[in-house]
């Protein structure tokens, strides 16, 4: 799994009949700063994933992908490959807190 | 999942027989600029997915990778690793539009 | 699935039982060209697919990854990761013929 | 898998139910050493795994990604990508040990 | 798949009980070099894998990642996401021979 901020949201209209009412949001991985250690950093990438859990923007999440992405009740059977597993709470790399809610 | 736009289409005549009849399109992720945060990047990479929602070039694309690229009703036994699910109509980043179709 | 051009062969006498008499392939991917958007251009990447379909150095192939590479009646119980789905007649990006066989 | 350091832990409140009671650590995973090919590298990235066998910070640990993470007795139907598999005990390396627990 | 060399061996004790008496290698993804194509050149990463054919270091060797790794009858029912499927005797590229066994 990774840790994401949630940036976003994303609106399809016209999509695989199974996705009609499922929230889409954008999300970017965060990493632990390599040379620092006591914070995470922004990674540049973009991903968009299924939430089931309630997240908004700018909250952290954990985040599931490929075939697991399905072994929530919610998206049993959803063409999707990650999904929103966790709001995180809080982050502890070596001893300090790198992230709280 | 990832954003991405439609970039053109492939076609082959000799193929494993099970993907006769369906259509082949190249499409490039994009991704959320690093720096700005109000617009969508393109990443230089090239995906062939297949597509069942009539999308066409230049249409923003969300891609579904993986085994739950067989998740659909079209694609279900399909020796695919990545489908359309949904024609985007707008992506919001950071309570601005990023991408509206 | 990805773009690849057909570079060559592996030959491994001693293997899991079930790969005999499975050709294997090495293949390049390719990719559009980022700035002139009007060809294919290498990505230096090297990967071992298995061919069924009687594809040839120099030919441009179509490569599914993951589970959905065991779903042709050849390789359904195979180990393996990547499988020829098809040889390209031609890729058209952004309205030109960037590969024609 | 893939060879990686234990560096901290996730606390998550808010998840998918099947989740609770499950230990998530963040782990950086590790290579070989290119030049020197005499020790293990961090590589950076950040990851969070599942942990069944007490791991903790600074262990090394085996990872499993994908579907397969949930082959083990306790994570058989969560959605997870990631588990640990093992502690490392020693990594040899061209003929020297270039990690021992 | 990918070509590989084995570099080592992890040894680890404490572990998922399943990977008991599985012997478990340190190999290093190669590729084609791009501009010379008359070898193979290592690409610096390190992955760890199941080994059942007898494989040792400095062998060539061919991986499969992901669920079809569990595709041999040693690994059905294992928590691990790559293995040794083929020990490498020659690997032909543009008409040249660029490993023997």
């Amino acid at each position: 799994m990774f840790l994401a901020k949630v940036t976003g949201n994303v609106v399809a209209t016209q999509k695989v009949a199974s996705m009609t009412g499922h929230k889409l949001l954008t999300v970017e991985p965060y990493r632990v700063d390599e040379t620092r250690r006591d914070r995470l950093v922004p990674t540049g990438r973009t991903f968009v994933v299924v939430d089931t859990l309630g997240a908004g923007v700018d909250d952290f999440v954990l985040i599931c992908q490929g075939s697991s992405a399905r072994l929530t009740p919610e998206t049993a059977k959803l063409p999707i490959d990650a999904v929103v597993i966790g709001l995180v709470d809080t982050v502890d790399v070596g001893g300090s807190v790198v992230y709280q809610r």
